[in-house]
């Protein structure tokens, strides 16, 4: 399937030509993103808690501590996962035009707790894998001990939505006339220099590079 | 007042000693991200959409359309503010000691409609300033059709924590005689090369350097 059905829920009420369904657009911000925003309800109290993902498929999967607040209370029920990427800033020649350009996804799912332990270990292996491709080889597997302290938490991804903005401001026809500045400038999460951990072993292999 | 009191539901459950309710810790945060995310329940169903946003003194104002999803449904009603900034990728000896350096804030609030014209005014200035610093005096100010068009939220700084994590992974011990490469790559937002509107003005001023 390589386009999800809108429901109600995910039917875009503004800007809807910036809505996507096609799975290839949704699955690349999910691919994209090293960070998304979990939302859940506890006592009636909205929470979104961020936290790292990875997508196998058509599954999203998230983890944490056992006894973590987020995903005690995220299993079982209604949940909304968010990804966001910031990809420009759009300075418009008024206040009100001016705008953002990103990429977004909105999950809305029943989590589902993984409670399969080879479904667990590759859930947590791609996770590894998602931020570092290659580093799950290189390092230790988890052991029995981190994998009963550690939950895992699925949310497939079929009841979802695209928004992208792309592309200059759209500005007041009468505004094209100013003279201010006016335009895009990019935004980029960026990767630094590695930095050695303080006890590296001396015989290190070098650090990743990708 | 320059610490926030913990509330049951701002009291860290996990990871106690990352957590902070200082305000200069959160209002930085605040103000370094360019994007937030707000969760609301609708019909029981949580939603969290990504947003700008900014901080006037103890005060976080979200905009967005008169008629759009998002307000609609947030003001007068619990909501969760969550800003993430994304600062590193820890990379530990083993699977499960991978992490991520970051600094987020968590804000439980239920938001409030302004409806004062000042206020409103002032917030979607703000909102502008907190982009692009000056920009506001270089752009043509909001129209009373666009204020009317727009809705601004208000949300009080009162219940909310900061979560930090910085520095090297922590190895379970027996982990740091592996030779693997161990340590965080860091991560940025940056700004790229300001790319003019097709339709840029011939006398347009340069853009904006900051």
């Amino acid at each position: 399937m390589s386009t999800l059905s809108p429901t109600p829920r995910t039917t875009l009420r503004r800007r809807a030509e910036r809505g996507s369904f096609e799975r290839s657009v949704i699955d690349a911000i999910l691919d994209e993103a090293l960070v998304c925003h979990v939302a859940f309800v506890h006592d009636g109290q909205p929470f979104a808690l961020p936290t790292t993902h990875v997508r196998v498929g058509e599954t999203l999967y998230v983890h944490g501590a056992a006894k973590g607040r987020l995903l005690g209370s995220v299993a079982g029920s209604p949940a909304c996962v968010t990804i966001t990427l910031l990809d420009g800033l759009v300075l418009g020649r008024s206040a009100m035009h001016h705008s953002m350009n990103y990429r977004s996804v909105v999950i809305l799912a029943t989590g589902r707790e993984v409670t399969d332990r080879d479904e667990k270990l590759a859930a947590l292996t791609a996770l590894v894998e998602h931020v570092v491709p290659g580093r799950s080889r290189e390092v230790r597997a988890p052991s029995e001990a981190e994998l009963a302290a550690t939950r895992v938490v699925a949310f497939p991804i079929d009841e979802a939505s695209a928004k992208v903005r792309t592309g200059p401001p759209v500005d007041a026809e009468g505004d094209y006339a100013l003279e201010c500045w006016a335009g895009v400038v990019p935004m980029r999460l960026t990767r630094g220099e590695p930095v050695p951990d303080p006890r590296l072993h001396p015989d290190a292999a070098p650090p990743p590079a990708w």
